[in-house]
Order: C-alpha cells, then structure tokens, then sequence
C-alpha cells in the first residue's frame, strides 16, 4: 500500500463541507485516520454513521490534535479565526491548517496575526455545495469537478502548499492558487452577488406571483433555500468586494431597464445574444 | 368514447410549446385532429414523426384552419397578432382564438382592433418552458402542474373561456383568470426580471471567475441560455410592467448593499431568513 498523503487528518466543523470531506478522504484513503469535532454528540455520531470520520468529540482535545499533521476548519467565516487561536493554543507541533471558508481577505490577515510560525496556514474554498447543510447532506464526489481555490500567506512554504493542493485534487477537484484579494473579488461575482440576487428576486416577488412560478424561476432561487446565517458572514466578511460587485451588477439591471426604452431593439437583444453565448462557454462543475 | 373536446386543433408554430401541446392533445384524446403550421417542411417533419401533429404544412391554409373550432398560435409575441390577422381574413367561421405569449396587454388592446367577433379569443401563457427550445425539446408533460394564465376581452364568452382553461387543465396545468395587466404586472416579477437577472449575472462576470464557477451559478445563469430573440420580444413587448419591476428588483440590491456597510448584522440575516421562509412556500411547477 503507498503511503498516505497525510498521516491524521482533523476537521473541525462536521457539515455539509467538512463531512463531505472526510467521507472523500477515507474512501480514497488519504489519511490513515480522520478525527472530527462538531459541537453537539448527535453530529459526532452521524458522521462517524456515514463514514465521514473515524472517531470524534464535542471538544478540541490536545491528544488528537497533537497527532495531526492537517487541520481543516470546515466552519461558518466568522468562526474560523477563534478556532484556529484555539487550536494554536492547544498544540505545540508542527502541523498544516486550512479552512474552507467563501471569503479569504480578512481571515488571512487575522491570522497573519495570531499564528505561530510552526503552523502553516493555506487558505482553501471549495467551489462546491448544496442549499442543503448539515452531515446528512454529505456526499464523498462533492467536489468532483469544482474549482478549488487556495490562498496563501505571504509565509506559506511550497511545500504546505502542495500537500494542501493535492488533498483537493485527490478529491476530485481542480485546484488553483489566487491571492485573497483577487480571491474575494471573483467569489463575489460569482457566488455572493448571485446568491443576493436569489434572495432578492424573492423577497420582490408577490405571493401571487410566486404562485405562477415556473422551473426557470425554481433553479433561479434554489440557492436563497441555503442556511441564512452562513450566508450572511460570508456576505459580511466579503463586503468591501461584494458592494463593487453588487454595483457592476445593479448597472447592468439599468442598462437593461434603460434599453426597454430605447426605440433600437437590437441593442438589447445584442446584450442578450452575448450572455448566452457566454453561458454557453460555461463548464458545469461542483456538487449540488 | 367520450367526446373529445375539440374536433380539430390548429397550431400555428411547432417550437417547443406547440409542440408540448400537440404531443399533449394528441396522447389525450383531448380532439379528433391536430393540424400543425411551421415556417420549414423539417420542423412540419419532426413534428409529425414525435407525434405533436397529425398533419401538417408551411403554409396557413383556407381548408385545414375553415375546419378547424381552436386555432392555437404559439409563436413569440411579435408575431401573434400578424398571425391572428392572417387567420382571421383566411376563415369566416366562428372558431375559438388563442396564443401563448408571455406578454398579453400589448397583444390584446390591437387583438381587440382587428378581430371579427365571430372569433373568440382567450389568451393563454402557459407557465412552462425550458431553455431549449424546438420541437426536439417537446414533452407532452411540460405543462402538468404549470400555472396557465388566461385573460379574456371584454366580448369573450364564458363558454369559450370554459372550454380553454379545460383544454389547459387536461393537460395537466392549474388554469387561472387574470386581466391582462395584472398578468403582465405578476410575470415580469416572476420570470422577466429573473431571466434579464440571469443574463446581468453572467455578462458582470469576467471569464477568469465564471471558471469557478459551482452548480449554485450554474442553475441560477441556466435560462441564460434560452433563445434571446423572443426573450427581446418579450421584454419589449412588456416594458412598462418590466421597467417597474426592474425598478423593485434593483432597490432590492441597493438595499442589501446599504445593509452590508451597517454594524447592525441583524438586519441583512433578517432579509436572508426572510427570502428562505418565503422560497420554501414555493410549490415547483411546470416543465424545464
């Protein structure tokens, strides 16, 4: 048998993504254990029913931690930067860390802060998901297909780095490397402006109107079913670059309302023409 | 055998409603005969051999449409009424009239102008569709659970109305009455500011971040990829109803954008869970 990637692989949030990562890892075989923690005995106890660890508990414990050389913090963005000073405080090795949060920007520069240069920190964000949450939603071929992306501190060895690549890619995605800002900025046209476009085509839809609703307007909204207090830390932890999307995005919508009036008809149609090409180019990719 | 509710059906337009229809009425017994009009001989042939019509031809003609009691004309809706004047100088019989167009004020006030009374027109819009388009793409079950809009003139009889909302319902959709501008008012929240809300999303993306993008994207940007010449038909057909949905909609994204600059967390996650209660009420319809 060829040696693992990694010899204990710890994750530290057992939902949608964590789950779905540790079911990937032991069915591939990239770690000789998976440990998990989750805040409540129920998930420990459905993950390990799924397949998704090998053992696991309700709290950070030194012993399981120590004997880990990766991390992952499959959490909520706004708790990735107290658990990864809790896990600094509670190790004293050397060992690999990442998260999977949506935004990069300002939990790099927290940790650039916090961390101690025995870890390596790389920044991981899967570009896969579900508007289900939650363990029971896992699924190991999640990330087949999907960009994952990861970002480095200015400290990052290459060799962190690789390791924490060929993880995803192992795991069926593709992996690529962006900096945090630009990282931010492409996330918010392409996942956190749509996401509040979803919501919004919602909340300005009358309840009459939705009753006429057909399967365009269904796939349209299917993201806004996803768990809102997730969505908005991301939205927060990711607001500089989302207003500069939303804005791009709310002038496009008034160039549309302005071309209605427009007696040339072509000129609409040509932006029409023109998206359709461009999602035609469109490979489809990640889970859910 | 019970009597079928038509004794012949005439289809101006074998896309991908006619189509539907056709498939639909011929499965159902629901007329003796479905004649079925298109611009190619091709379309006249695959329409015959996936069963949408019994006969066909390129040409309206005097004998196929003097017999028949429903003219159905499923075109985009520029051409609806050029059609419906072009029926109406080669019949003198009474018939029931129907289309259905997305858009149904602007059809109807000039409907009014230039139709004889003998014929009787109800327009319909079935809310169905799919981003193909063609009658390759036509399913005898794309309208079961639909929502189907009629709206009448002020001379349409109650008989006439009666037996098109049951044609509808036959073949699986929910019939409902709407006047013509409240239909134009509700659609243009439910599926025109939606597909231009597509379209923005996807022509504010650069190239380097639609390579990332997930499934989330992926369904969002789908009816993107629908035909843009009738969508620009539709759009401008319904431009004042769509210009002040536009308008909410993008209020809507100005508001999130104002929220993402406050302290005040609560208030976006508010909207959030808000959007999520109201999308889980949505009942999914219709084909696609």
């Amino acid at each position: 048998m060829s040696r693992p990637l990694f010899h204990q692989i710890t994750i530290v949030g057992l939902g949608l993504i964590g789950g779905s990562l540790g079911m990937a890892v032991r069915r591939r075989k990239l770690a000789r254990c998976v440990i998990g923690f989750a805040r409540t005995e129920a998930t420990v106890r459905r993950a390990k029913a799924r397949g998704a660890v090998d053992d696991g508990c309700t709290e950070l414990c030194p012993d399981w931690l120590g004997s880990s050389d990766l991390v992952v913090i499959a959490t909520p963005p706004l708790s990735v930067v107290p658990i990864a000073r809790q896990v600094a405080r509670l190790t004293s090795h050397r060992f690999i860390l990442t998260d999977v949060a949506s935004t990069k920007g300002q939990i790099i520069s927290r940790l650039e802060r916090i961390l101690p240069s025995r870890i390596s920190y790389i920044g991981s964000h899967p570009m896969a998901g579900s508007e289900r949450s939650g363990v029971e939603a896992a699924d190991p071929r999640l990330f087949e297909g999907a960009a994952c992306i990861l970002t480095r501190m200015s400290r990052t060895s290459s060799g962190a780095l690789s390791k924490v690549a060929s993880l995803w890619r192992k795991v069926g995605g593709r992996s690529m490397v962006l900096s945090p800002a630009r990282h931010d900025a492409l996330v918010a046209q392409v996942s956190h402006v749509p996401h509040l476009a979803a919501a919004g085509l919602v909340l300005g839809s009358r309840p009459e109107s939705l009753d006429l609703a057909a399967g365009g307007f269904s796939d349209l909204t299917r993201i806004a079913l996803s768990d809102p207090a997730m969505w908005n830390e991301i939205c927060r932890t990711n607001r500089h670059e989302l207003k500069k999307a939303l804005e791009q995005f709310i002038g496009q919508m008034n160039r549309f309302k302005g071309l209605l009036s427009s007696p040339d008809g072509s000129k609409l149609l040509g932006l029409l023409r023109l998206a359709q090409r461009r999602r035609r180019q469109l490979r489809i990719k990640g889970g859910g």
